[in-house]
């Protein structure tokens, strides 16, 4: 009965979609309820409490939905509130992308480079959790504040985008860091560009990847893989829904949506 | 009595602040309340509904601090939400800078380009004002999304920021506009490049300046001018406070800012 229950995944907006996308090939007979906070996103330029604040609100409504676990797409989110949150809420089981994508870059590398939002990066949760699960690693962080807009404008042919990534990556190439964490949600979108930038043997991690792969073998040992036949079902709530959201929502789930996005109301 | 109360200033984050710059060059002796809802910025992205009511929040902030006019620098906010303002607060004058700018506008050029943020642009709010005060010019409107990210993250320098100036302009170079509103807050920090892409002849319109003179004109026709002899003092509220707040203020300000910012908190 319970491994019928949907898996909830949340994020500050619909940048989580790529987790969605990597969470559907490992898990494909699952069904996935998704949350993006589109009314108050970005996360990254608040204050620590209203992120608790928010990631407890969006919880709540995962958990109402009778999820079986809560997968915080979110990098800001996961650096900020993930213990806050597992403490809080104690009975389903919590995965993140950063700790995830953590325990993967040091089976990969020795010498990772990490990427992320200004808030992500500021943080040190990705350094923090490098270290963690290895001492023997260098660390190089670098936020790369502008991927974003340009993303999400889908920019992704300009050749400014291609100036930025050559700026932003200069110290990582010049560094020879052997494994990237690619961690916001939106970079796997730009992949190739970083790809080039850093060389061919660069050991990319997407932590969307990361977290989908842990989900899998945490379902599997506790005998609650959906064991359903037909494909998983997803449904997307959003809580504030303007014209482009669909279209932007496309490009990171890399699928048609099916089902509308329904907006919902959590707090007035 | 009235005289010496403050003039009120809201914005949806900082860049608010390029209007306040004009509003102390042309009235120095003005005292200053500045309101920036940092902690729900952007609106651009935002429903109609909700942006009402971040506006109304906004509003009632800034009479509790007992200001003599209410000025709208955000231009999402006086596109979307200005005449319910007026409507629901009819005691206060309200000014906003899209309607100052399109009547600066239509004395200066015959053919008028308008750039802003998606949202300001989408709302057809410039086009609409224009032509309330002249049927006879024709207007050419270009969103310009990414400009907001580089002027915020200080890439003022940055060559990918021409390429993206040189693609966004192209239209309104070729079109031939005589005259350009820079229809967002932040913009009147790349106007040197906006310039070099549209060349020395054109005229542009920088809405915090035609909305500060719209205000000056209010305020002596009313006797209501501070005639105090020192400068006036500027006061700045913000909804969240980050560390790198201080920084981009004073770059929209375009001076230090010497008494800190304040974090209020509007609603829970």
């Amino acid at each position: 009965m319970k491994k019928s229950k949907p898996i909830g995944v949340f994020d500050s907006g619909l940048g989580g979609l790529t987790v969605v996308k990597q969470l559907t090939r490992v898990l494909p007979h699952e069904d996935i309820v998704y949350l993006g906070d589109t009314a108050r996103v970005p996360y990254g330029s608040r204050g620590e409490q209203i992120i608790k604040h928010f990631s407890e609100e969006n919880t709540n409504f995962l958990l109402g939905k009778n999820v079986k676990v809560v997968v915080i797409a979110c990098n800001t989110s996961s650096a900020v509130a993930a213990d806050y949150l597992k403490d809080k809420f104690k009975k389903v089981p919590i995965f993140e992308v950063i700790d995830s994508a953590a325990k993967d870059a040091v089976k990969k590398g020795k010498k990772i480079g990490v990427i992320g939002t200004r808030a992500t990066i500021g943080s040190g949760a990705y350094e923090r959790d490098i270290k963690k699960y290895s001492k023997n690693v260098k660390v190089l962080v670098k936020a790369c504040p502008l991927f974003v807009p340009f993303i999400e404008e889908g920019e992704l042919k300009s050749k400014a985008l291609k100036i930025i990534a050559n700026t932003y990556l200069h110290n990582i190439r010049l560094a020879g860091v052997d494994t990237l964490i690619m961690g916001c949600t939106h970079y796997p979108i730009i992949r190739s560009i970083i790809k080039k930038e850093l060389g061919s043997n660069i050991k990319l991690v997407d932590p969307g990847v990361s977290v989908a792969r842990e989900v899998f073998m945490f379902l599997k040992d506790k005998g609650m893989l959906n064991d359903q036949e037909r494909k998983g079902k997803k449904e997307f709530f959003v809580t504030d829904l303007t014209e482009r959201f669909t279209k932007v929502a496309e490009m990171f789930l890399g699928e048609k949506i099916k089902s509308q996005l329904k907006k919902i109301e959590l707090s007035k």
